[in-house]
């Protein structure tokens, strides 16, 4: 066995059993947050922050760094070690900076955070939650300090790095104050727009277990394997990947607000589809991995927006629609379901956000994480300078911090430098399909019939089957032949909000 | 500091660091009979193995085991801090026998074992099954061997060590022998007793999901926790613990077998009141521990048979019976109900046995698991070697596999050695409950009322407050003043199941 050999060996089997101790970790947060006892906190936190830390000890370990930094002055055999290698060293040069007790600390900070965060949501208790979610704060801006320093980046880059390998600030904000324009201009043209929407129809009310079986079945349809994954109920939806063959998605049901458990569902099915298109024999390693949460994210927007709120998407689910809710939708038409969830109204929870005020929610959150870090502002004040952003930016005020400041779980759970990523996988989504859509003949007609296994599998294709290889803006460039650009989203959203709106 | 006390920190820190990785393990076991996805198993036996496996190697570690040496040899301050020493140098001795490479490769032929049981169970194919089985009794052979060397025990008694400390072969094997005579006797007697009971009554179809509910509100009248656990469904009812306030029941249900839910539930409820009756400080330590699977398996039976068996429980639970299964109970009465119950009858299926055949159920698999283990019957000749165990004793032959030797998934679980535990604890729960009955005013009178702090609380402080201070044969002599004795039980089962068959 050669020597290059040897250390790939080594480096792959020290990935493959840290990846033993993190996914272990993910199945216990996953337990936490669908059914586990009230009092089990304290302990769960104990549980995933030594986990947590093992996994860590080992990917940080003197002999793995030095097998990854022989391995990087070697040519590697094919791409996937070359990828392998260069990513895995990536991650060691990160994962080197921080000391084995703040990865701990860190850790289970983030369980109680995340506790606090459900406690003082449902209480409104912005007061209770300030102190948990300021221990958290200085520990990020502590970890982005280290990751920060001697390079180029600022601390909230640095951690925004671990979500959005290579993203900058100055690239990204001028992205957002371009869509911050354009959006505002369409949405205040859509307001004066003479054929407004009306959604009462989806605040009715639908049984939520009967809207669980009707989202299942639609997450089975669009091609998320129940063999190797699962759906149950939370309170804030998501997607974990607890082995090669188990990624289990969330949602949340509302009984008066049809929408939600199906775009959820539509939502964290893309993100799981994307973990189960990814190489199962690389699992652990760079090449069996997504690329970044932003390509993530276009997964799992691409799905629930280009294709769940299309036309074609509505005249296929329609008639499930109506055989399983024939009170509230017996006699609903295609063209009333697709104008009711293109709606466009201002609103206060980014989850339930329409499409096109979206990405405003997330620049509001872009612009307040940078200033918690960079301590412009502090944790006292954030719920003042939230409900300013959302006076000055969407035109509404929250009616209470638990639709406002406390609504999302991310800082919660220390993901600061995480919100970007989601307009990033709006802006990947959008020009991602324009361009399957070019490539595939017949696409929204297969769309119409519910055959979606062509669309699946050009995404394994063109996005799932690379792992790593690429980061966000290369993948963008490698299969659309173009570099990112904010134009097909805002020309989506026109050329489908505005005729709704009959403008 | 003294070094007494340097030691006691440096062994109590060790033992906690070593069951958060194995309630790890223990929560991912959880998870995978409750609702892991059916292609997640191969990753999740190895997630389990390197979860137990460091759990091993920290509980095995040198300098833990010249810690506790040391201990040893001093005199402790108090009874707990002495009991904790004792016990844990006792696991110590034990797990140092067992090379870290042995104990993975066993816990990963458990997962699989278990998966393979599933499946075979479900397909009725022993044959498919017993490749596995080899390899376990393989695996459980040599760690006995390991286990009894340079002791006066067998390797199958060292195995039972691990379950029931201290018990020997040689001392089970006579109280079994008389047993299954007076066993026998009165079933014999029951089987021609004038007034045979009719339980066509249970078999009339109840709603699964309202048996769920109803299981779940008896589980709670009776003291089981729901802060501090949860009851969920599952093929083989267990009971599991995953932290100090993390405590998991599981029951089955069957829609044409009405008691088949209930008693599971108030079986596992009883293991689960014994865990969360343990000092939640001394949590990981053997203070904090249950004394041996006998005692724990009392706990279980007593709250199952000599409570929930009796004419007390039953006037207290038949109203709610009725109110749940107006169609099926409406118009059933307490004597009916309570004759019902204690129904007699040889049967296939251990877990759906009566209170007086169960033990001749134990019996067969006691005597085979130590021919198994001796060699002395060999996989490829188990099924034939249990049904004619099957036609001796209980005078009845297993339709299937599915029905007969298939029907547990002890084996496949690695668990030899265990079932005598079962019969232990049936003779330690009569004992005790004597007892109880004895020292608590009224009790019969409370348990009609549905109040049943007082029993629990009994326990609580005569056996579950004890950790494992003393061996389940000192405990029943520390509670009741007397060594272990059959004659509780067989005269509870004579005293009465006679009258109700007319004897």
């Amino acid at each position: 066995m050669s020597s290059f050999d040897q250390d790939y060996l080594f480096v792959c089997e020290t990935a493959r059993k840290a990846m033993i101790y993190q996914t272990s970790a993910e199945t216990l947060e996953w337990d936490e947050r669908t059914g586990m006892p009230p009092h089990g906190g304290d302990y769960r936190a104990q549980q995933v922050a030594a986990l947590r830390g093992h996994a860590h000890q080992l990917r940080t370990g003197a002999r793995y760094g030095e097998a990854l930094e022989r391995l990087s002055d070697q040519t590697a055999g094919s791409v996937l070690e070359a990828t392998n290698v260069r990513e895995l060293r990536r991650d060691y040069q990160r994962d080197q900076r921080l000391p084995q007790e703040l990865v701990e600390s860190a850790s289970e900070m983030i369980v109680k955070g995340q506790q606090a965060w459900e406690k003082a949501r449902h209480g409104n208790d912005y007061a209770g939650f300030a102190p948990v979610l300021k221990q958290i704060i200085a520990l990020k801006q502590d970890i982005g300090g280290r990751l920060a320093e001697g390079t180029d980046q600022s601390p909230y880059e640095a951690l925004m790095d671990e979500y959005e390998p290579g993203a900058k600030t100055s690239e990204l904000a001028p992205v957002f104050e371009n869509l911050k324009g354009r959006l505002a201009t369409l949405i205040g043209e859509l307001a004066d727009g003479p054929t407004p929407v009306d959604v009462s129809l989806l605040k009715a009310t639908t049984d939520t277990e009967a809207q669980k079986r009707f989202v299942s079945s639609v997450c089975q349809a669009v091609g998320f394997d129940f063999q190797r994954g699962r759906l149950d109920e939370t309170s804030h939806p998501f997607c974990t990947t607890l082995g090669p063959s188990d990624c289990r998605i969330l949602s949340r049901y509302e009984a008066n607000w049809f929408p939600a458990g199906i775009y959820a569902g539509l939502h964290e099915a893309g993100h799981g589809m994307y973990e189960q298109g990814l190489d199962q024999m690389q699992f652990a390693l760079p090449m069996g991995s997504y690329a970044s949460l932003g390509v993530h994210e276009s997964q799992s927007r691409l799905w629930e927006n280009q294709v769940g709120r299309s036309r074609s998407f509505i005249t296929w689910v329609l008639p499930q629609v109506q055989a399983t809710f024939p009170n509230v939708f017996g006699t609903c038409d295609v063209e009333t379901l697709y104008r009711c969830v293109n709606h466009v109204q201002p609103s206060l929870i980014r989850v339930e956000a329409d499409e096109a005020t979206y990405n405003l929610h997330i620049a509001i959150r872009f612009e307040l994480e940078q200033q918690l870090i960079a301590g412009d502002v502090s944790v006292d004040d954030l719920p003042e300078a939230w409900n300013a952003q959302y006076q000055q930016t969407l035109g509404i005020m929250p009616d209470s911090d638990a639709n406002g400041v406390l609504q999302d779980v991310h800082w919660s759970a220390g993901l600061i430098g995480y919100f970007p990523t989601y307009t990033l996988g709006n802006l990947i989504a959008a020009q991602l399909f324009d361009h399957a859509r070019a490539e595939i003949t017949g696409l929204d007609q297969d769309i119409e019939r519910g055959e979606f296994s062509g669309l699946l599998g050009w995404l394994q294709t063109n996005v799932h089957s690379h792992g790593r290889r690429y980061s966000s803006l290369e993948l963008v460039r490698q299969v659309t032949g173009k570099g990112l650009s904010s134009d097909h989203l805002l020309d989506q959203l026109e050329g489908k909000l505005k005729p709704i709106y009959g403008i």
